[in-house]
């Protein structure tokens, strides 16, 4: 098969083995290791495409599940696609919808010919499969796809866990099988396993057997704890071929990217920074701050002394605490915009420490603050 | 008293007499006719500063009796006033919460001293009277700052509209008397005598006796019918002074807009494009289209395919209805942008056609085709 979508390791980090890489889509290239924000429903809440760019974003992430509900996919595609539907010139990967539906346990049926799900709009039933999945995908357009996996719960016992992963293999032939080599689009498939080392081992071997493009880790950052998560990727890494991009799926926090690259992974996605600005929670270089409290009622400073963002440049943390206060919108978008930032300049910053052979000390240091901001904080 | 804020004429339409000025504030220039978006609690809803200014917004509108309660007046002096506080460089005009604590009606308690309300956001009870408005309004440090007045509802007898009248009068020399004649700040005062031709050249006379940086019309466009504002405005403007702006405060919709500026207004507020681009209505030059219609969801052409905005330049009306559908604000910035958008270029229109003595023209075509839209709607 025609690779659309192309790994190139760029660096390995001497002081870590931490990798630099490049990743080159039919609509760009991005260094990794790399954040993708998440546009849910085909917009990064409260973002603009230009907004998102100016930021340094050169990936985003789309929800085949939310998509495929509203508007649907099919008029996805007669906009043209994901790309011109949403204004968004650069890459864009989906995800399969997997995990959304196997979220709503309550009323889902998995099968091994897929899920039956109820939609959490209006309950109507629908059959999710490995082929409804690529093909919803192909018709949005994005550049990366993601198989149908089987997303375990965590905990869950080691049968369970090994029938999931045994059958997220046989949906990844299907998803292969399915797929329309023409397109322009790349599919990535995905690791499963739990937290059980020769589990994942197992799945790596299934999984890469198909020589894709590029591999997701699915299953993890669902609750367990993050030595558990950091013991599966270093089981799992020296399974992962070195020439293909690891995506960490739904990891955003700053310590568990920290921790993911120090294990070798390269692409990362996840709604909190988004979500937790909407809460009024911002990332600082002090820590997090929730800048809804009383407390900064009277302070003209801004979120992150330290930050050089739009929103630091130009607004106060009473400014901000007032928008939120009376919830006004543009409160969402300047404590939005300045998460994103953060985290943008954070993948900058562990990009250069890789290249310059000190990701190990940077890794360290970073794990350091992280634990001191959460003391001091109690 | 020294003028901290200037108007000029710079030209009288031949064919229709309309009024082509520039005002001078300590924030900035911008010719007459001008609308000014408003930013009721230190925000023009989900706008930047930045992006108002680049739809060419010269001027704001913020609210006493919001800022006020919250965030506290004291708060945004503290911040080193409005403009900062909200980072708008520009040119600011406040209303001095007469309006909003009038429109309380249950609750408010009006006297000779002032108004007795009760917040709508706590109950607390709260007295404004002039000197309180004119206080907070100096805290607030806008440009241009207006007096407390009684505004009338409509319709109300001949009594009450002269009782309203003089009473209003009977405050602007409090206002005056309390101003610090010393901030960079323009006190304009208010006309009202509702829809009695004889009251609004009474209120005329009593307004213009102090002879103040400009002056505001109020009590119209508060329900009475458009050919009464009309005849009121040609009642009343033999009596205003030439050389000084005329506000006609809370009018925003085009053709009040245009039948104000023919009789002789230099200056409109209102709520109505961003208010309307909330509920998904967007303006056109086709006329006003409510976006979130069915109708729409396949329409991959522009919100106005005549217009030139950023929202019409990238998106389509099928986008911007799935974005309202499943409430993500990008909808909202979208359809706010281009209304304020739609506004700001009929303002600029207009300036033209009374800079090439052509408004007289313009004003007929132009409610000719709003006539012709709003039939072909029936």
């Amino acid at each position: 098969m025609t690779a659309h979508v192309h790994y190139e390791l760029l660096h390995t980090c001497k002081q870590s083995g931490a990798r630099l890489g490049r990743v080159t889509t039919p609509h760009g290239s991005f260094e990794t290791p790399v954040f993708m924000p998440v546009g849910t429903k085909g917009t990064v809440k409260t973002m603009t495409p230009e907004e998102l760019m100016a930021l340094g974003s050169e990936i985003i992430l789309g929800n085949t599940y939310h998509l495929y509900l509203r508007p649907g996919e099919g008029i996805v595609g007669e906009a043209g696609g994901l790309h011109r539907f949403m204004n968004w010139p650069r890459s864009i990967l989906t995800d399969s919808g997997g995990f959304q539906v196997f979220s709503l346990k309550a009323i889902n049926k998995p099968s091994e010919d897929g899920v039956i799900f109820r939609s959490h709009i209006d309950g109507s039933k629908h059959l999710f499969t490995p082929e409804k999945s690529m093909a919803i995908q192909q018709t949005l357009g994005s550049d990366i796809v993601m198989a149908f996996d089987e997303c375990t719960v965590w905990p869950i016992d080691k049968t369970g866990a090994r029938q999931s992963l045994e059958k997220t293999a046989r949906w990844l032939e299907r998803c292969v099988n399915a797929w329309d080599h023409d397109k322009p689009q790349a599919l990535f498939g995905i690791v499963q396993g739990s937290t059980y080392a020769d589990l994942r081992e197992e799945s790596a071997r299934l999984t890469t057997s198909f020589d894709l493009p590029g591999y997701g880790i699915g299953g993890l950052s669902v609750g367990e704890p993050a030595a558990l998560m950091n013991d599966m990727l270093e089981a799992l890494m020296p399974h992962m071929p070195s020439h293909k991009p690891r995506y960490l799926m739904g990891v955003g926090s700053p310590d568990y990217i920290a921790d993911g690259v120090l294990r070798g992974v390269d692409m990362f996605d996840c709604v909190l920074p988004t979500r937790i600005a909407r809460n009024g929670r911002v990332m600082t270089s002090e820590g997090d701050v929730t800048i809804r409290n009383a407390v900064y009622k009277r302070d003209f400073t801004p979120l992150d002394p330290a930050c050089s963002c739009y929103v630091c440049q130009h607004y106060s943390r009473a400014y901000i605490r007032h928008l939120l206060s009376v919830d006004e919108i543009l409160g969402l978008r300047l404590t939005t915009w300045h998460n994103l930032h953060y985290l943008m300049q954070l993948m900058q910053s562990i990009r250069e420490a890789i290249r310059n052979d000190r990701f190990g000390s940077f890794h360290a240091e970073f794990m350091a603050l992280l634990a001191e901001q959460a003391r001091s904080r109690r």
